[in-house]
């Protein structure tokens, strides 16, 4: 029953700015190229979490003349856009989730991919748990739920220990946004931070460009950042630098747009350097090098530097 | 958290019709007077269950154009319509709920009021169950997923003692409906059959009406019906007539339709009966007898012909 | 290609009060039993008309979490409701028509039906003039457009010569409203005013109990009737008592609401007249008078009162 | 009261295919960088025409979901979509306009800007036209009624004589497709064929790729071309050769789309060209050569192969 195996999402969370919400709406309108199949945003007021989440672009779900985004105007929020994928029964995993449990509210938003996702769902549901959703994301909520994990001193620390796979996750809770990054840093998640003081995570740094903020340094792979009233705090649920990181490559060479800095590089830079290896390694003789664009133009433009071979333009991508 | 306590809605079931989904739609229609707030459909091919759902009128939810009701098509559904209250956050409890448990899929409609939902909802959370919604609904999932419930040999059965309150709950299964009603009686459900001989559960006899089924007896207090491809079974998870039968009052009153037979009586018959009961205890001079329609317009003809009191009316319905 | 012979819509118009926009909703809304099909309302700052129309009820065309109503407020303003009829093309016809000749806008809502319309407009067409629609009301505009029509000193009033049929017209200039009625007075309008001082239109007195306006007179048949920022003024286009009326017997058996005065009687009083009158004519041996609701109720109970016959309900309308 | 000046539309005809409406439906997609305000299609079954338009992206205006262009399947189609511009009364000129003269039902869709628009509106104005839009486009559908234009061997090359400014324009009548392009040939039009013979005309050949039909040639300065069941058929309506063309610039520079022929070039290698001539007559000392994409790349690929600067991307465009 779990079908969605995609991985590219984009996040954005911001804490204590007045215009919380409204921000998130321009960061994931600048993470749109990460998912178009659904959009949604949860808020807080510090006491009760809102959360509306539809199908299709950002504009499309927090439309113009609806009132959506005023009514869930708080000082904290989170929100998520989703990969488009087939399937009929997308509806029911569009994020951020909200659910409540023996702690209260939590709302939480995921980029990434569980591998133990269906065995730990076939063991909760074995317990009794029901699930609503088909995503491998719903899984955490109930890890977090779990009376022996509620028990522990950081149960959120420990829950992310049960977790293989890639993750960054988003939490929201009524006082606080938790953010987490797998221990190999398989997905990107930066932080930022406005003119004002109020932190940002955002799955790019294009996100902050987007919000006015700027690039403060990405969560640590194994990291949990908190915001809340008090600001920003970290901790680790992996030791910081026991495992090597195992950054996606797809980040760098398909999913990211070209003006983020992501595991530390600028992509357009980092793709150039991908076209003038290629042309190192594979030489060829050709009257002109011509990118599948838009993620291919930069390293075209680096093969066309290194080989001397002239770039052009020859495939309209229909936006 | 939970805020609902309204006991109005209005459920219909249906299976083995060609047009089962059509009929929900015709079915819900004629139950509107139960409930404006939402409206939702879930059916099943035999094997895997949808459901959509959605705020407003069955005519909103559903409406022309729009081909939902073809997605949905199959030869078994349930329906359910929500009486109108305030709360911002009754989306989430839009029903037929659909969830996952180690059974499978399973859609609920609940029309009543459990009033041990709360303490019930308390000691899962405890246990480490999450919830969606804030409709005391949801709990009765959970009762059915819970592990000792689901290794007895009729876990609906068990479940259901674990009630306490009114309900009439409508469940789809992939292969299957099961209709029950609570040991009081309090709320009202009926069973029709079509000419074919599908088998249709309603909350009012009106509702047979509308799909052209005939009506053929009430579900009883303690009864769980079963509709599947060998027809019709019904078993009782209460000692039949152990408990004294309490149906709600103001079914008979206020929100029935007048053309229902509710409990054994017709509806417009019974509000008469009312009228002229009134007339005799409480006999007034007057020049007129005049209702406030729609649900008090029968009560006046039986006081009018009581009392010999002229009936006029005074007052306009805006529909 | 001229479809539209149904006649029964509601008007409504109302000038100088700030909040005319929202009233004319209430207004129509209040009308809404003369027509489900469209619903539209322009309105004036008294140099600019606006007009917003869509399909369905009142409360759908111009649905809550839009600010259709909000872009539209201003002092002056006409609405219309259209009866539900079938065909393709009726999105064409909603009404106002908004419209701009030599003279600049005007808006146009009628309620009747033009016995000659197919005629002028067939002969418009030959001097080439174009339509939009298939409704008989658009010639009424192309009549007042006309330069041999502008130049008379009452434009307005040398129109309405040329319309053979029933009608009550409402048009919007931008500076303010005139409403028509024709010789016959076949349909009703009458005129109300605001506790503040403010004057309205409309098809029955219900909507100006709608809008809290005391019922000022009926307008006469051939009688125009001005709203402008010098108040109410009135002229006829016709010599007043000139031709006989012939008021449409519908309005009184079917179309009007129960609680509004038409043609000088209150419907609900006339229509048990009617009953009362039946029952004289036609008596019968019966057990019961039973009226079709909501329009039959008030001849029932008329019947009823006049032949001895206990009244009682026997159907149930769907709303 | 004129108020739309912008001349970028995009337009797109075709005559018997039996997917006349779904392929409009592509070629108007394809065509959606020439205007993102208002999209609309008209369609035929040979005697009476259809039109449906609406606010926004083709995608939005035919949303999945709806059956809208199920609805207006017919044999032959054109449609138009709309450059983006402020304003509040643009829903009205949304296109293409379906109108109602003395010869039958036209519908018409424009693209370019008639200078004597306004003129000509003062003058059909005080012959008493009225109009129902505040775009200059309406006032062609006036000048094709006029008695006189009508009694011509040739309306609408008469018609097209009396036009003052940039325009290509499709005209749909019941039983045929004419096309026209200004004696300047302002804006750009062409003509293609599909594989079965069908023929389309459309604003760039990149809606002909779209539709998989061939290039066959462009609709010549002062050409109408006209689309029945016989094929294709040419007349001018000013002498050929007897105006000196006027192209406008912009459709080279910035209006149409990379992989379009227009005015006989292909974009992206014309736009190269206006890159080298301008390292040619403007050098500069650089580091490296950088795009306004989308449009400006073809002239920056082409500055940088003349002046031997490197390309490089800099800028990033948010879709």
């Amino acid at each position: 029953m779990i079908q969605e195996k995609k991985e590219e999402c984009g996040l954005f969370g911001i804490f204590g700015d007045a215009e919380a919400v409204q921000k998130t709406y321009f960061g994931l309108f600048s993470l749109q190229h990460r998912g178009q199949e659904s959009a949604g945003i949860a808020s807080s007021n510090g006491e009760f979490i809102q959360r509306y989440a539809g199908m299709g672009t950002v504009k499309r779900v927090f439309r113009s003349g609806s009132n959506v985004l005023d009514k869930l105007a708080n000082l904290m929020a989170i929100g998520h856009v989703r990969y488009s994928t087939t399937g009929s029964s997308s509806y029911i995993n569009r994020q951020p989730f909200l659910s409540e449990y023996s702690r209260g509210q939590v709302a939480m938003a995921h980029n990434g991919n569980l591998i133990n996702a269906s065995l730990l769902r076939d063991e909760y549901e074995a317990y009794g748990s029901i699930f609503k959703s088909t995503s491998d994301t719903e899984i955490i909520t109930h890890l977090l739920a779990k009376p022996s994990h509620v028990a522990k001193p950081d149960p959120l620390a420990h829950v992310l220990n049960h977790l293989q796979g890639s993750y960054c996750l988003l939490f929201l809770f009524p006082d606080r946004i938790e953010a987490a990054r797998d221990p190999y840093g398989i997905r990107p998640l930066c932080i930022g931070q406005t003119e004002k003081g109020a932190f940002v995570v955002a799955s790019e740094s294009c996100a902050l460009d987007a919000t006015e903020a700027k690039f403060v340094r990405e969560v640590e792979p194994g990291e949990i950042v908190r915001l809340d009233k008090d600001g920003l705090s970290s901790r680790f649920f992996v030791k910081p630098g026991s495992i090597k990181p195992a950054h996606c490559i797809f980040e760098h060479v398909y999913f990211s747009k070209q003006n983020s800095t992501i595991f530390g590089e600028n992509v357009h830079e980092l793709r150039k350097k991908f076209g003038r290896q290629l042309a190192i390694e594979y030489p060829v003789e050709a009257d002109v090098v011509t990118p599948i664009p838009d993620s291919g133009t930069s390293a075209a433009v680096g093969y066309s530097e290194q080989s001397k071979t002239p770039f052009d333009m020859g495939l309209v991508r229909s936006h």
